[in-house]
């Protein structure tokens, strides 16, 4: 049984610290090992849904691997949905599944299916622990999947792998559990980098190209892209376009300048049918990083205008061809790459310039250091807390020429309009009075609290929708995470839980719809009430989506079985759980709940819900309101 | 959109009448198509998990095949754990999930995954949709992979099957929906029979073995095979043994003679260690058919006594070498087996006699007709009623000589001594005055209540166990489900449901243990709560099972990692769901709650839940007891 406890050894020294296990017998001896390991900490939730998602919103804001436990049987198929999000998000998950030893297999043993590759095409590796570990062969072999494992979780891009235990009995150690010094493989991400010579052609295409833009996809808080990008967008005079989930919106250190903050209205401007608009904004050369966008406008106007090229910036893996447009891959980090595009002087493949500059940089900073690009490579590194480092705002360190800038600004100008008429639409359209109490509107309000430093959840399928719309409150440091890897309901609640527990000292809201919450209700049912986590709920009593898309709406089956309408209020969920209750039903209430709500200094006091009903017909005919508003308004 | 309305069609023809779905929007041509068919019932179900168990337990309880459909996405891998336990507990299920088109897979679009053979190893079968049916080939091509994979999905063993089903915009019919007339194939099942030769050497061997015992696994009530097990067990004077789940113990027509019963105490007498006892009950030749045991001491019993010869009566698939002694597998029904061992004469291959056979007894019959042996073999074929055909206790055709009934007795007077024995022996543990409040007492009480026609379902882990060990009251025709096939906790409660709802006019019982009921609350979440549902909840607030079993009992992870406290009552839920609710914590409360839970002609009233608490130490403390006395008190 030494080679199964040296598990939790080999995690530990690979830097996991964190086990989601669900109770079972199979799995004793990894329930042992972990549970006994002093550097690593377990929290055991029963639905293996749940815990799943609960590990995925841990690793999601640790960025690094967490490892999941369950025993044999259904159990490790019940974190498929997980799995699959992990694996499209790009979330390191290692899975240690314990299973009946090969020879019981089909044999009409309790708990036994056919569990290797249990994840099939979501999983980037799949491997079987030896079930004999006592030739020393057989216990390298043991040792290094483990460790070959967790390497392949963490590598470019992260995402999800399995480790299938084969386990005899018995399954409890008779002598004390200790743990020996195992060797580990450890992989050093590398600085990726195009030659000084490609990097200068780059340069000078981007200069002369007048209608460039660069889009992005959902990212991850990266402080040394949002520099970069900021001085990029400057240097270049390029628009840059971001969802909300691309975290682009976010302060670069203490300085935020709000003209500074890439554009994200996109979902408003682009719902103008105005030819003379669509064509002023068309690229030429697009270029984009990350992975998928929410708005649906943009990425049909993109496929539609088929700029002549585009780049992907991946540091590695299969590329999407999202605008059917893409033709070239560029492989280096986004923050590297944009770095690179200011610094012509500094670059050169075989020296890591950055990382100098970075490290420069950072001890410009009296607090936390800020990541090492080299580092920044790396999925497992270490994620930079929000808004600790203090720099102060780069200058371009080159300039544009006259006509080149001319040019630039031809095509610059009508986005920043564009963005620039979005922004006071949508503040005057939800500054109207005599609105009827509708979710849109009451969901502007809520984010309009979600506080400074807030980790926030956006749950499928409207709640990222109208965020991605409206946008966050300007000025303040929100980090923006959403289960979009495929865009599921069934694990954001989980995922927030996984989140709130990641981050005991910051306030962490999921802002969700009823059928997502109420599908993923055991993601409170553990021991583990994060006292940060704050649940926004608008519950229109059924998937109000349908209401507001074409198709469904004219169907005589709505009601029945697309909507459909379900009765649930979240008042027995939060009496179950101890979650603090607070409701909404017109817009007085919400403005006098939403401030104690989230009243600072308050984010210690209890996990708290604060459920938002409205009416789905009438939500439908608001946003329709909206809809038919943005398209007849541009001027 | 033929092509796609043309599967509710087909499946029509094909016999299913059944559709559970879960909203989405990838999928709405098949919602339209299904809720717009006149010859099929959908109901919808938010959560995939629960949706596909509810399907499940549609499919079990009929005994044909019933659809799924869900949109792109994780939703199909919801399914996952549902369709796992049908693969092993060989139920059809025919699963149609929703894709997008293939040039859009990994392009970033939103509830977009790897959908194409999502189920691995845990589906009978795979298909792909054509996503372009305008050509003549192609929509032949559609028709006929969604025929093909009902009849798979129907074969012996039957099981899960996926037809993956791209689909490109607009989901919308611009027309009226129409279905078209379909060419389906239709696929018959044969009577799979011996030579009257092999037939012949197979009775005499019998004849000739004094020592053969008969052991049935998980198994559906059969009531050809009732028939048959207790004339063959009478003419061979054989010991027949079943688990709960084996459904040996239903009454035979209206001849319910408990004598006749097969064994079914082997949890009770197996635990004795008694070398002689042991010895004496030792198989030469066992013959086993069905699924899994439960019962773990009969299990390790047969595979320590290692009998000369084992037989397994399967028709078709892969068999399991449960015991470690398998020597010969015979390719026929159960039913069809023991019958043509007592019927020398009429037996031939090219002539199934049997089939003849029972037609005539179920000409005796005045209600319903008692299914053909030829549609014995289908697993399609309808359930037979219980008790509804009217049959008296044939006699055996034939006679054992005095020699062979001498030596007979010697191998069949031991195990009816030890069942008897063990009968004897729970009678008195139980009327033991003085017993603290404990779940295993509170069980038995329970379980004497359950109304005779129930349907009942046993939720895995302890209250299966429970079960195995008490038997069911005597003399009530109880039909017995338990998901076996994986011995999941996943989906017990929607099985149940799912039950429910396929019985309207019976009792349907689920008797459950609080991780399983929790794990499954979203079985109620959706619009279709059965009235005749009886939910018994035993709440000792955590993994009890695991304070019962070796190992973990003695850990210091016990309460903290293995048993896992939680704390939910099921009032809430109940209130959620409308579910009446009742609740004991005591023999008293107990005693004057059951009679009116279960009240006959009651079972329209509503759907109602019983929850009795015990105490997770105290039932530890006293099942030990139990197991304390079984082993020091056989006599």
């Amino acid at each position: 049984m030494q080679a199964v406890h040296n598990i939790a050894e080999i995690c530990a020294q690979m830097g996991i610290t964190d086990v989601v296990l669900s109770p079972g017998s199979r799995c004793a001896p990894l329930t042992i090992a972990f549970a006994r390991h002093p550097r690593i900490r377990v929290r055991t939730v029963p639905d293996e849904r749940a815990a799943a998602f609960i590990g995925l919103g841990l690793a999601q804001t640790q960025r690094r691997a967490v490892a999941l436990v369950c025993t044999s049987g259904t159990a490790g198929l019940n974190y498929a949905p997980a799995v699959a999000e992990a694996y499209f998000q790009q979330i390191p998950l290692v899975v240690f599944t314990a299973d009946r030893p090969p020879e019981w297999i089909d044999q009409l043993d309790g708990q036994t299916i056919r569990q290797t590759d249990l994840y099939g095409a979501h999983a980037k590796g799949t491997f079987t622990f030896p079930v004999d570990t006592a030739h020393a062969d057989a216990k390298w072999h043991s040792e290094r999947i483990v460790t070959e494992a967790i390497n392949i979780a963490q590598q470019f891009p992260a995402g999800p792998v399995q480790v299938n235990i084969p386990l005899r009995e018995p399954f409890y150690p008779k002598e004390e559990v200790h743990f020996e010094k195992v060797k580990v493989i450890r992989e050093e991400a590398p600085v990726l980098m195009l030659a000084a010579a490609e990097l200068e052609t780059i340069r000078q295409t981007l200069r002369q190209m007048p209608r460039t833009l660069v889009v992005a996809g959902q990212y991850h808080h990266d402080e040394a892209l949002l520099l970069a990008l900021r001085e990029f967008a400057a240097a270049y005079q390029v628009p840059v376009v971001g969802d909300v989930i691309s975290n682009l919106h976010l302060p670069v250190g203490a300085s935020f300048d709000v003209r500074n903050v890439p554009l994200g209205r996109q979902d408003v401007f682009m719902a103008v049918p105005e030819p003379g608009l669509k064509a002023a904004l068309r690229p030429e050369l697009l270029i984009t990083f990350g992975q998928s966008l929410i708005s649906k406008a943009l990425k049909l106007y993109l496929r539609d205008s088929a700029p002549q090229e585009h780049w992907h910036i991946q540091p590695a893996g299969a590329v999407a061809d999202t605008f059917r447009s893409l033709t070239r891959v560029i492989r280096m980090e986004p923050a590297t790459f944009f770095t690179a595009l200011l610094r012509p002087d500094s670059q050169d493949v075989t020296e890591p310039a950055l990382a100098t500059d970075f490290s420069k940089r950072s001890s410009m900073s009296s607090a936390e250091p800020l990541v090492a690009a080299a580092d920044a490579t790396r999925v497992a590194a270490a994620p930079v807390p929000i808004g600790s480092p203090r720099l102060t705002w780069p200058t371009a360190g080159w300039a544009l020429g006259e006509e080149e800038a001319k040019q630039k600004a031809a095509f610059l100008t009508p986005w920043q309009r564009a963005e620039g008429w979005a922004k006071g639409f949508l503040n005057e359209f939800f500054s109207a009075k005599d609105q009827p109490f509708n979710e849109f509107s009451a969901f502007r309000k809520a984010l309009e609290f979600v506080p400074d430093r807030a980790a926030l959840h956006l749950a499928n399928s409207m709640v990222v929708r109208y965020a991605n719309i409206i946008g966050l409150p300007a000025g303040r440091a929100i980090e923006v995470f959403a289960n979009r890897g495929t865009s599921g309901i069934d694990g954001c609640t989980s995922t927030a839980v996984g989140s709130a527990l990641a981050n005991p000292d910051r306030p962490v809201v999921l802002l969700t719809g009823d059928v997502a919450f109420f599908y993923d209700r055991n993601a409170f049912w553990h021991n583990y009430l994060a006292l940060n986590l704050r649940v926004v709920l608008f519950n229109n009593h059924g998937g109000g989506i349908f209401r507001m898309i074409d198709g469904p709406r004219q169907q005589p089956e709505l009601e029945e079985f697309f909507e459909t309408r379900q009765t649930l209020t979240a008042e027995n969920t939060a009496r179950d759980f101890g979650l603090n209750y607070f409701t909404a039903r017109s817009f007085a209430e919400l403005e006098s709940v939403l401030p104690v709500f989230f009243a600072p200094g308050n984010s210690q006091s209890g996990a708290a819900l604060l459920e938002i009903t409205t009416d789905s017909a009438t939500n439908a005919d608001f946003f329709e309101h909206y809809r038919a508003l943005v398209r007849s308004s541009f001027a």
